[in-house]
């Protein structure tokens, strides 16, 4: 950490300062320009509060060189991290140059519907169910899930197909009913709820978790850092777009934030084309996009029933759909290989 | 709510959709234009999902006229609700032309402290106090504050001062501990915390909500709607700036945010000068920007200490400054009441 | 165009307004609602400002149903539009189906620069060649480009490679100087000089029109819609990222704008990776990202001069990185054809 | 300016990037650490390229210490600029204490429109006239203004009025027109017009220079920094909202600017309300507020006409209202003054 002192400031406050950081257990190198003082801060920085210190009066600004987070980090951890779930003929891999599928409507809402999607998407080549039994609803007035109902369907899903599935989770007080999910989600909204986080760090589940709505990258590797800190390293992150100012698309899908993503830690990371941009024509090219930056997997929303399909999602494939968005993927994937 | 429906929709198409939306408890009148059908909604559509219907496949766009929040509707409720708390001479009352100006430090530390900080604002002008024991911080190896003993020294501090205070919480299982605190503050990272916003909705206590960090005012609009969805009406709104993409300042302090929330809602409206600029010399003229804004209050990081300044927040004032600040927001005050 | 009444509103102030808008040569079509008027607006509405109409004291929302844009509308238009500049085998073609890569240097330096990186681009694939002659810098300091000078060896350039040339302008007063260059580029910073682009309007050179660092697609529309209104029709889009609020990379790349602008207009639509990214090591992740979310064409940045690496911009591909981008391009371009 | 370089950067790498860095004419101070290398650049960093820096393969990061402003720098010329504009009795002076208030119709429509108005507002406080002859409009089938038209009519209105006035400039190739305004305004949309800029530059016309839609504001100091350079240094800033995600108004007033912006510069700031929030009564609250951050002035639009009061813009608002704002503005200048 670099730290950049004010024109004018006292040996006494400089002083001061540097007593200080030393009670915090850093080195600090003191490099005296012509122009300007420069503090070096040598050890570890990564419990130094950067917005404490670039906010005293006596310091022009300050860098932080080592990244705050330890165990999300490729630089200590060079290894991809490979997630396992399933079992048999159904496991599933993710990260490390394992690809996953995962397809499932955005609500459960029956056991027929849940049955009929499941065995359609993993004939199309989805490895895993997606579903929302507890749903986060902008509205307290929307439709809220059939939440443990909802839990229970998926595993009969899962039962019958072999499918293991993921599936999200909004309260910590809801944990034992997550005991035999195969991986819990962790939406945008609670990215940063990190009572919820530590909760899950003391489980040994794998999490998905994903960005949230105006997260940066750094933080979303902060909330997986507050997951992995209380034990659990079975982290996959999930890139589902970010807030910005046009209308066409529900949110802007950061696809750069994959390659970048890949490069700053070992997590796997996996990409959301339909909540990105709640439209079912943007899925198909959003999905192939994602694919060719490089993600470890995809999240996509299918619905299979023609007679309710006018109340299914705007942002949901039909089984057809998804088959083809599953074979270009799978086609791109091996050109990104080479 | 107004749908427009594609050029080119089938009668079939478009009955299939007007009995549904009948099945949703709306009526539906058909204006067929010469270019353009539309269709009227009329009855309850605060439980129509415009997300879903937005995304069919058969229709254009959709228009909510009405907004989707009932219980925090200035349409519904023209009186500002007022929020009382404290005894005696002590009762601070916000909203509906009372002022409320909150004052702290960011953590409480210490019993003596929290004590002088407390003894200095009040002096000064403020007539509650905050201070956090449960602290949200971006890393987990960050000081996370002094959880339940921090509460016990906030109760000591109004027990000696007479003031009401503030306090944050992060999550419903800590709701016990809370039992005698004034107000409950939830914090921009829970703004959409919905399990954690229902049960405060089953609590009689007043909730200070803070706007997420990208938060339209409709979603937090909506989320206080989730409060009081189960029967608490208590519910004080706060502008804390939002996430944009200058470094000069932490956040974007919005402040129209004042005016246009005012004209949407009843629910009183703070200001919060200090986390927004995340710098103390910003911290005078916000104030006093927010209060010409037509706020109802101010929650304002105050610090005292002269030893430990050093480490102060970069966006705490000194009581000195925040006197000064105190008395130019009461004249303010005064020709915005004229 | 829909227009809904407030409450309240009489019969006088209705009538003042349909007058009004009639008197805009637009037909209203009033539909007396239960709880709200609603005024069908039918004719020519692209002359209607919709900003000027929502803010009247009556008004409650206006929402635009015809977009309006004409000229670039796919609506009126649905074939696709195919530019082709260059002849004989240098022939190039770019959108219905046709793909284009043009790459370069960021800047013209000198002879010998531009013309190894011509006939290196060329080897490698690409089928236009791209270099700046006019530099917009945001410091008044940086280097401003060799100007008429630079546009000169781009010429003789074409004349050794016979590979046509885009380069950008930034004064309708320079005109003159770009008779003989194949297409024109508008940047960022003048996506809405509004004067440059009637100017251009009344050439008839292809334009390449950059998305302004925080354009709408509407506004990115609306300004090819200058271009046309006058004319030329010649219009080529360029996504090459918005304004986000996360440092690691310079801009967001908006990749769902290709599949949205496809939807919306019949002009080819090209990505720029290079600027949008800021670091050569994305370029090739968001070059076959861009390409399998279907953009008609790629703007890359490539140096080829080992000696003055260490001087070339961060975001510049060696000849070596840009041939193994190019042939990846190709393959996922043929996946997406299917 | 700091460069931190990577970890395994070989001594020949250095050795290299540091003569480069000489060549440039600044000196290099190496501090290694244990963990890092960090290079000083002492001498006049202001010509080096951060973002060509930051890009190479061997750089961790850079940060600049020392803004890259040179003319506009508060460090450099640590008083007030004040601009002076008009005559006698009617001589208006903008920064150092001095307080502007401008008024006027969006457009200029006719002599008896900008007559009447420009008598209004000055009996109600004004002290400038603004007015749009040449108006940039998104669309390019709204109304352009009556450019040079309109220009005689706001001269009209100076001569008897006695106020001078404000009036936007879209292309260099007009300024022969701009001979006799008296300040020319450079709109939102032209802020990177770096062209025009370094035109007006060469003037000696007060400019108004406004922040661009999406513009940092070490941006609007670099563009501030390009007409400087060429000479004039009359520049004024204008804070007019930047683009965000919610639409209740048409951008967020980053008001906090102001302060930010007067710590780091000695031009004038100035404040638009009427455009930042696109809603008339909007309009006082934020100039109120604005007034109460610290801005030197305020450009507020005011309309005169009842009976073309409906097709007057969502944003104007009448004398009277414009008169209370005035008053109220200036006993808050009075506070603030303390």
């Amino acid at each position: 950490m670099i730290a950049v002192l004010k024109n004018g400031v006292t040996k006494a406050q400089r002083d001061n300062l540097v007593k200080w950081l030393e009670s915090q257990n850093v080195r600090v190198h003191i490099s005296e320009g012509e122009v300007q003082t420069v503090l070096g801060l040598i050890g570890d920085t990564s419990k130094i509060d950067i917005d404490l210190l670039s906010g005293l009066e006596i310091i022009s600004n300050v860098t932080r060189i080592s990244e705050p987070f330890k165990s999300a980090n490729r630089r200590f951890h060079p290894d991809d991290t490979v997630i396992e779930v399933g079992e048999g003929e159904n496991k599933v891999k993710i990260g490390g140059g394992n690809f996953c599928i995962m397809a499932g409507p955005c609500s459960v809402e029956s056991e027929e519907q849940i049955l009929a999607i499941a065995q359609s998407v993993k004939a199309s080549g989805a490895n895993m169910l997606r579903g929302g039994a507890f749903k986060p609803r902008t509205s307290p007035y929307d439709f809220q899930g059939l939440r443990a109902e909802g839990l229970q369907l998926l595993m009969k899903a899962r039962e019958v197909t072999g499918l293991p599935f993921v599936t999200e989770i909004m309260s910590a007080s809801h944990l034992d009913l997550f005991a035999d999910v195969d991986i819990i989600q962790v939406g945008a909204r609670n990215m940063q709820n990190f009572e919820l986080l530590k909760e899950l760090g003391r489980s040994n589940k794998p999490i998905l978790l994903k960005r949230g709505m105006s997260a940066t990258l750094k933080e979303l590797l902060m909330s997986a850092e507050y997951i992995m800190s209380e034990g659990n390293e079975n982290v996959i992150l999930c890139e589902r777009g970010i807030r910005s100012y046009d209308s066409y698309t529900r949110n802007v899908l950061d696809l750069a934030a994959v390659p970048v993503l890949n490069g700053l830690t070992h997590l796997p990371i996996i990409v959301d084309p339909s909540h990105a941009t709640g439209v079912s024509r943007l899925v198909r090219p959003m999905a192939c996009a994602a694919t060719a930056a490089g993600a470890d997997g995809l999240i996509i929303e299918v619905h299979n029933d023609p007679v309710h399909a006018l109340c299914d999602g705007a942002q949901s494939l039909t089984p057809e759909q998804f088959s083809d968005v599953a074979r270009r993927v799978n086609e791109i994937r091996g050109i990104m290989n080479w």
